[in-house]
């Protein structure tokens, strides 16, 4: 456990993450394996009852492979397609281009030997602590702290809103994916070590049900629960009660916004907790009465 | 019930849809409501085990209005935000200008007196009959023959794949919208009538599990079940079978190409059925080795 | 499909139910198979807004052998579990021995030739009409109208609850069941044929959420749904609200009852729908200020 | 955190639990609350990949009062029925006669002032720590390791078996219940302190995949997951492996002997992970072939 470093509202952190292995930049282990996390960063100012919005200014590849996995997890499959396949898991890695932006697995079948994706760098983790008797979630965890979330839309340029349950906050983040598909069903994604410029912020006294999330496209609520179909009534309640919040707007006027225009994610369902975001286009609410609050 | 219409592969087909309250485009109550649907279209040359292509070759919007609802169904809401808002059901009727192809609400709060939304004209409903023995669906219900699967992306364009279980197929359409939002949340869209132009095509004896549907862009599935997680298993593990029977691919190739490229949509939460579609983009797979046998 | 069968609130009704393959008492196949049921019964002066009462007097065997199968269904299964057995479906025949009311497999493996089980009779379907645009259930589904219930306490004794909602409530029961687990995991019970009695019974402008049971030991709902969780909260909610009306309780007495008393049974798993059971015993209730209405 | 008791395989251990706020036998706060646990206990001899058999041969109340809740928890309720109630959260105490064995509230409602329940004492956590590397759980949390099961079968006379997952097991048991109904309804039991005596056994090199019980009169599997869907599969499952195992049955033959006879409790659904156990009575397992492995 590294010590806690202490940041200041409005700052400029840069830092970095080993991949999810505890492998760094320079191919070198640091760490055991198992998610570990860049921090706790203890951010001045913020108690609470607060919220900490965390902005990725940047977020950039290290290095030039990554690891994942070649099969598809339980939660994905029915029972009949699992006896049919009977998955059976071995690593696969990547070379990653740096230069071109780029992702190619090192050994490819016959089939895959063409197949070349883009690069879209992602943070897989980025939670606070919890609260007095709040249980402390494991690096691979997640609820509505944060955590291991695995939304491929973590990436540069998002805003993360968490809530702060302890004094400073203590935030941290990692498990740098260059690539993820929605659901992270190979139960790894591209794992990789990547260098992270981050500013936070604190606002004062401000409840949210589950983290939040903004890029310059949409407002996102992330819901992580036992089921789909729990973490579904979680998001979507959820965003009813942010647009309700910011754009003063009425339940009916909310209910029409979400019934012609909610988009949602299934982020992940390869931990304990799966991930559903609903999300709304900042270009519709442009269309509303008040302006957002929070901007 | 209107009589069956006979058609044949390859034809060409006009036709329109009532909304789902039985109005057509003149404003004139033609049947009751419930979505009543277009057809049974008899295709000729088709028979049980055989694949019916169905695609939307023209979609198009025929009056100026349309009605909606204004609160959100009880599968989308926490019991405890289900208790704060205590939704409060009232119909909405929305302008829908032909010209400029955007919708408006005629009443609009002060909050929304500017939120015009472009139309994105889709059909709710599109299905077959079931085989001897299998149970008939009403026109609200979804499963693996189609049906009420109010999916926004049955739009102009697209074709659907639905497996044949009675000689001629028994093909249905309709429940026309101009718009709705993922997950269908106010139990209606703005439910409209609608010009519908549409060809069609026999696969021979080829089995799918779910419908199928692709358009320029993706490759889909579409997963009808009782909850989220069980039509996510079965969404994702057609995607899977699909990619193995037409690209010849290892399940481990499957794993890795969905792993890193598959998304999801939440169709629909608003029927008994919920609707979760999975799909892959077709830039992706143009990296992958044989081609399509179904282009 | 039999002509419809006038009775009368009190009357005692003796009538017969072939077995789900439409095979009677003296082995003779009397109509197709797919759980063929006896009835409609039209029950005079019963209208819409009643809860019709169902009392099985009596349920008995009428023929020596009973079908079922041998394999478990995909609902009740881990994929990775189903991956290892890979179900085996075959049918298997049972002996039912009428005097001493026992049942055991005619072609038992070894490990089973003492394998012998007291017969439970049983009826997997009762249920009424839908409404005016209502879905007509198949002899396979169930939902608030009652039918394909699959819950083995519905039995000998038992007085069951449904609302009507066509004039004459349009009564229908049957598929018989020699003896059944909980969850019908084999997908068929020990189907065969039986002798049944039952009376009904109006009761007056009565709302019920989901079908209710009550025998001497037990007040049941009967929750049936696309997903355990969803049938769970509807269980629960309706026996809460059953408490309310008839002992006239506070939501927080409920609590308390519910909260140390409440009993649940998972009815079924094998249909389209699947069915939760909460329960109190009338021991417990007889502890409680006012009488039941309905006794 | 006490200091580790080591005992042994064989030994019979006296102890005693506080209750779930941390107050002892004599109504003195010992503890901070939310589960305070007792152990944890170092089994001498017991490895990684042994199962940790603990058997409670007397749980006893030690105090006469005892501490609830009022209300239901959401995941017990429809939204609708959620807004109809608006569940108010206030304490309850409990009378508890330890010579007539019964509780009763202490200011009861009218309605409820001659509800007096028979007491049934049980322990709601039992378990053991993770694996290197492993989660570890708070004492609300459960799963594959035990933890808070809140099962009311955990009581006296039931043996429950644990995976070992370090060397010593490092067993812990407590929150104390002098009663509760089926899924812990209202977040907490009748909450109190109690006196426990066990015994402990290693059986070696044994593999199961949930934590299993035994009585008198059932074997049991437990299974804690994110919903009640997925731990009706893993209870299912489990149970079916167990049978498989210890009886050397067939696929086919365990499908027959669980549709036939398996049953279900819905053990709680009070916290993050909701519990199923899937049950079957040893009357019917005493007429397959081998005898039990494990007695």
């Amino acid at each position: 456990m590294s010590p806690v470093l202490h940041i200041w509202p409005g700052d400029t952190v840069h830092t970095t993450s080993v991949d999810a292995g505890g492998i760094d930049e320079r191919s070198i282990a640091r760490v055991l394996g198992g998610n570990p996390l860049t921090g706790p960063f203890y951010v001045e100012g913020s108690m609470p009852g607060d919220v900490l919005a965390v902005t990725l200014k940047r977020l950039r590849l290290n290095r030039d492979w990554a690891e994942s996995d070649n099969a598809l997890v339980d939660r994905a499959l029915t029972p009949d397609y699992g006896a049919k396949i009977k998955p059976d898991w071995k690593g696969t890695r990547w070379h990653l281009d740096l230069d071109k932006e780029n992702a190619r697995l090192e050994k490819p079948s016959d089939n895959l030997k063409d197949f070349v994706l883009p690069v879209q760098p992602m943070l897989g983790c980025i939670g606070v602590a919890p609260g007095f008797g709040g249980a402390p979630l494991t690096a691979g965890d997640s609820g509505d702290l944060g955590g291991n979330m695995d939304f491929n839309q973590i990436a540069e340029g998002v805003t993360v809103y968490l809530p702060v349950s302890q004094p400073g906050a203590l935030l941290y983040l990692g498990d740098a994916h260059a690539l993820q598909g929605d659901g992270e069903l190979n139960g790894n994604a591209l794992e990789t070590s990547m260098d992270i410029e981050f500013t936070v912020d604190v606002l004062r006294e401000k409840h949210i049900g589950t983290p939040r999330a903004e890029n310059s496209d949409y407002l996102m609520t992330i819901a992580l629960s036992g089921s789909l179909d729990g973490a579904f009534r979680e998001a979507t309640s959820e965003l009813a009660a942010w647009l309700e919040e910011e754009h003063k707007l009425s339940s009916s006027d909310v209910a029409v916004v979400l019934g012609t225009s909610i988009q949602y994610n299934i982020a992940e369902v390869a931990d304990r907790n799966v991930g559903v975001v609903a999300k709304v286009p900042k270009r519709i609410l442009a269309m509303i009465g008040p302006t957002l609050a929070q901007k």
